[in-house]
């Protein structure tokens, strides 16, 4: 599988590179970025990884340029994988209207079923299985010892794909997720374009719904600041709270006064959800 | 005098925001940041405040969103302000070219004497006395305790307006600052057009020379990476280092193994930036 490096700079004693690859899952260019802390810095074996998830917007840039995660991932010697929100690459298709959330920038995670999504937009099985497969291979990571976590769309993400996958990704955290997307404007009409009309087959990216089905052995860590302006309209984790207790799903839930949607939110609480997978993954 | 608010939000405990202001020294709008601890953590009184200064292209939103200053700010107890790099609003000149070196986003810290800049580019006069004067007056600050960084550009800012008012900035440092600009193309182009013809007027924007003239009681640090690509052809503070020595200017320039110019760089080393002037301004 040919790697091209984008871009490469020293951050914390590691490298935070930028890597350019043709997808299968996507059927396209997709890039992704990724920290490696110091060599040597942690031991001769592999590394423990994060697969970070971005919002709505967002490329493979915003995280690595504004979270400030690298100080703690060197620290703890965890590999930070960060890869775009939707594909981008050649064919792939738009929204008609531009919108910023349907197509480009907004491919929530999910494997779509409908034309003419769904040929290019499988940022499920991208994440979940192509990604993690080349990162194992080519860079010093351990493919036993991987996490997931995002923020608002790709919140919406880490929940989703950890539920249903806990063997890939066996920790998980999220900051402000779309944690019940069916019941939202934002994953609606997500997934009346991506998976069509019926909302039986919406289920299965839904996180309050799956964790009603089949709640993982993880304890999953959300933050959320009460003063987001979407926390009502489209968030909703009191949801997937309700439905977490039901099924027996191990949660804390952090209300964090005055904090809004945005990276200084997650610059804020980057290092505690660092420090949350690195407990979990490090003796595995 | 008028101060807006144009953002805002929580940040480590403390807040991130962005004001405008009418600037008499610039003749028009401007634009700057400011961080401010958690109230209350740091005891009653005023706290030190340094002043970042940013590098050629940006605003007032680079360093906020990339450096990942406020947690040591939250945890030492330092305000952050962060001004634009230039006049931008209405009036206020561009270079003819659209240049990235020259006009908007590459103010250089002087006051114009040449047409059309003299009428808004008074950055030196804006940044060294005007925002410190608003500051101290609409913010828990103590004017006493100031002090001044930056980068690149800004880097040459804090530089030469340290070592011209020592007084108003009792402590300096600086990221891969532009040392001798009389000696490289980005300070002679801007000169050129800013100041005019004669070289004389050069000198007192040039921190090269201002150290011979008139080293500062204060230790100066410098950090600058090895793999920084504008290092010889633009920044050269080796010559700066040499003058301070024969000048007596107290002076730590670190060259940092495989770093180059980005915010990446910045980030690394910014915590020891602001634990460097907290030393210094603390107990004055």
């Amino acid at each position: 599988m040919d790697l091209q490096r984008i871009s490469s700079a020293k951050s914390f004693g590691g490298e935070q590179a930028v890597y350019a690859h043709q997808s299968e899952a996507c059927a396209c260019a997709m890039r992704f970025a990724v920290y490696t802390p110091p060599a040597g810095a942690h031991g001769d074996g592999p590394l423990p990884a994060l697969f970070w998830l971005s919002g709505l917007t967002c490329t493979e840039e915003n995280f690595i340029a504004k979270a400030g995660a690298q100080r703690a991932a060197a620290e703890l010697g965890l590999v930070i994988v960060a890869p775009d929100t939707s594909p981008r690459g050649e064919g792939a298709p738009d929204d008609a209207q531009g919108a910023y959330d349907l197509g480009l920038g907004a491919g929530f995670y999910l494997d779509a079923t409908e034309a003419p999504w769904d040929r290019h937009y499988n940022m499920a099985a991208y994440v979940a299985d192509e990604l993690p497969a080349l990162i194992a291979e080519r860079f010093p990571v351990d493919p036993g010892r991987m996490g997931v976590f995002g923020h608002s769309m790709g919140g919406h993400g880490a929940l989703t794909l950890h539920l249903k996958r806990p063997d890939r990704f066996k920790t998980c955290t999220a900051f402000a997720p779309i944690a019940a997307p069916c019941e939202v404007p934002w994953g609606r009409k997500a997934f009346s374009a991506y998976l069509g009309a019926d909302e039986t087959a919406w289920a299965r990216y839904d996180a309050t719904r799956l964790v009603a089905e089949r709640p993982s052995d993880a304890h999953i860590l959300i933050d959320q600041g009460d003063a987001d302006g979407f926390l009502e309209t489209q968030l909703r984790p009191a949801l997937f709270a309700a439905a977490a207790e039901k099924a027996g799903q191990a949660l804390t839930l952090r209300m964090q006064a005055g904090y809004d949607h945005s990276y200084y939110f997650i610059a804020t609480f980057i290092e505690d959800h660092l420090r949350w997978h690195h407990e979990r993954l490090r003796d595995r």
